[in-house]
């Protein structure tokens, strides 16, 4: 199982992606809100706690001076993937990034670009793959597709001309 | 009593100087390690008990993604003043100083400047001396010694010319 | 009581976050408009006498190349919280931010995040708490509201599915 | 298998962090050079098949326009942590990190801090340990002797006072 | 001829400016998407065979961390001209223009600026204006149409004044 | 007369280049120590009556959070040069550069470059040269010595040949 | 007389601010279009006459690369006003701002913020003033004035209350 | 021929770099002193007159508020490399760099990375190339050389192991 935790529900736009892409991927995730800053116990528990009730992967989200990827990082034993999120209060989303990637010796968080939540379930998706050829060859066939809606995109523009392209 | 915590011993000739000033001033003080990282349980039992011990105000430093700070303000009612250190995996400080910073409404932490665990001292001792007529009154016999310090300087200064002036 | 002042009334849609606060906690408070640049006498006066006539922490606001906080703890030996702004003027408010923040040693100045008065205000809160054991409670129990209010939200979002979720 | 590769043997003081670490925790591993600028049908050939023959995650290190992870994650469908490198030639990491981080969605990189090769190394031993819970509990304890190793460092500081303390 | 590229067909609007400028000069272009990321093997054909189609410059337009007109570089012989584009996965632009800049010796991309696709074109035109006469008579008349252009507004806000001037 | 005013005396060997200038040019001047933030009176003094015992120019200097220079032109009427300054307590020299340079509208500080005390003797010189034909006549003549060491210098690389050149 | 001078029709909104200072102090200036990258040879017979034809001060406004204020002081030994212009193509300013303000030992340019063209038209103002003593005393009472508009507004806030201030 | 010219001798030690290209590829080059600051008129007539010479591509290199590449670049016809140096008195780089790229539409120059005089000079033989099949074919044999170069790295780095590894 993957867990989705965020901040605050007004990461949700954002973190929603990330379960979007588990779903079409058919694995099983859970998503919640966990805030380090507002509630550290449950924080706390849930990173205790996680690898025991059978979670595999830790997708955090979080803006600002975000601390729940790292701290959840510190307590659990299991991979954590930060999504940095540009939110209102951030400083163009520098704070969120720096906070998250930018993590001592020894508590590794797997950091992806700003709002890319969408990468994050496939980073999870990759892990589990590295264990699972079933897995990794729906992320070969991922590969295969994103390439072919590359080739419809360049064909229909040669087609259209640049000059009349609608996307 | 003050609390000084830090994330690492390698924050120690950093974070000293807010000792050195509390001393200055007769304050008593505590000065330890605490790494949110590498010590959540450590970092969240201090928290959760600081006030209760004695303690009236913390100051944490910390470096890189440094959630020690905002990690302690989420736990402890007490006023946290934070000290962005430039630590050696530090990317010119700015990790260090958006990560105690830009902490998310709810959870302040009275950040300083870059290095400057001196003012977190001189800031303790104000937060004290709101309350305390004879701490503040040192405060300001503080600011007057400054004053006469810069006032030496610029009367050598007058006397030496710029051209032959030392330090 | 504490005194809340800002550069311009163009801040007060950010400043007065800090004074619904005080409100909020029963704390007595003046809020008003000083101008470092505009009006340098009158804060010169002000940051001069706040100690005499009663304050005990000043929060000060500004943006752009932000003087106001920085040279109000120049003059009194008063705790001073900053509070960076994004004004329009501003670089993105990093201006704001770093000319805040980055005070010299000996006169430091308690920032809080770009726009965050909010904070700014349960800052000053926690100052008065350090000793005064009722409001050091009522700050207790803030940060549990804020607790129950994210578990308010996490128990809706795993009843109404993330699909679902509205705010 | 973990593949380690650089795109310099100039990264090779920083990357064989990655190495040392998973000697550490005794998970087999290879370490090569593979410059996506100045070897890129090596790179091409590396990416397209390392995952036929037994990689399960590749650690890439690259410094200042860092396409290495990025490219290699766009062929490969394994987990690919990169590692920002700040080279003689980088604008201070900030090119390397951004230029590793910032992947478009479709295409995750799991960054990791500037120049936290060891962190790499961590990351890639936990997901490792997602799936195989000797290594997830080898990580347990890796935690623990880190919380043991600031323990010892905060009773010396104890023992000997903050202003005799040597590392 | 001239090849166009872009990542994808979100980058068309700015990158056609390219084309409607060679366009204008007369010069023979083609225009196409191709994505290191997400078709690395139609990149990398390519760039092995653009210049044996008798193509003489490349213009590769891209946003985020920016991988395509540094890896056409590295395949390519031709000069290649990189356009860092604003996409709106981009942090304010830094990302793509530092991952398309600062490439490692031995493998340069000509960088114009954030969106210049207009002056990637023309410099495409000063290229072939090394070799080429006419081109370059042309150029030099499109730097006096530009004269003209700005004595055209000169005048008006002459006569008009500037407090009645409209575009 | 010029006053060149500094915040510190660590600032005196960047700032004593402002004063050499001068004296190249038969300016006076005076030259002392002025910190807005430990002599604040001392400040508000001086830039009351600067332009009452003579004063045509005020230059000043500081670093971090600088806000001599921009409080100075708060209360003097007369042009206020501003030299930021990389003081070892400065975040590489930015945040000196902006809490400087971003003065709110009615405050102008005439900002150069970061520790360009020499530019600011020279922007002192042309501002008296604007009325005075005489030090015009010097400012044109210094250009063309400017001129003519460059031509030293270009000569001497044409003789010796690049491989060979020394300063 | 000054001379007001920009890089495009684009900057006059901005640059009129200039124009309208001068106007209110009833100082003769003309206001024209110079692009030092579209018209150099104009930029240069400008900059080397204006001094000739009774120019005292120029303000010079640019965006993006912006070179027109440091090549105009390259030329003129005139004090010259940059104003950076946060332009459409400008990366948020701050390519405006640097290749302003970073100038050259030997070749100041008087800054001023981010399109604070009111500033630089207060700047060229006191420029005159530091010898005419009616323009000074303009200045002085122009600051008074200043000061009165912030009285008013403190003492509407007083009155109404922050809750119903409105401006 | 290609004319490669700096705004000071201090730029040499990057610039012969350029010309160390040059030479291993046979191309006649010229490279002298040029300041676009301190001999204005010089820089002038170079630009003016280069493609009349008989000059193919102008290699420029300048730090700080580099006008030297951009103010070439409005005059000629030529295609004109810019190489940004991170001189003494530069922000980090980042002033050079920015005020070489970020060229307003209509006058393009291509941009390397910071100090990056090598790769201006690779960039120039890639523009000869473009029209001399013999100049590509060194560029290919160029590139495998380099590809060659790695390869006894690797075969090196596999034979020794990384541990005992020396470049």
């Amino acid at each position: 199982m993957i867990s989705i935790i965020m901040g605050s529900d007004s990461d949700l736009p954002v973190m929603r992606q990330a379960a979007d892409v588990l779903k079409e991927f058919d694995i099983p995730f859970e998503i919640t809100i966990v805030s380090a800053h507002r509630t550290p116990e449950r924080m706390f528990n849930f990173a205790k706690s996680a690898h025991e009730k059978g979670t595999k992967v830790i997708i955090a989200g979080a803006g600002g001076a975000a601390h729940l990827p790292g701290m959840v990082a510190a307590i659990s034993p299991l991979p954590v993937i930060g999504v940095p999120i540009k939110s209102s209060n951030s400083i163009d989303g520098w704070d969120s990034m720096l906070s998250i990637l930018q993590m001592p010796n020894g508590v590794p968080v797997a950091t992806v670009a700003l709002n890319a939540a969408k990468n994050a379930g496939l980073l999870a998706v990759q892990i589990l793959g590295a264990h699972d050829a079933d897995i990794r060859n729906k992320m070969i066939a991922y590969k295969e597709d994103m390439a072919e809606g590359v080739a419809v995109k360049y064909r229909k523009l040669d087609e259209m001309g640049y000059e009349d392209y609608k996307k």
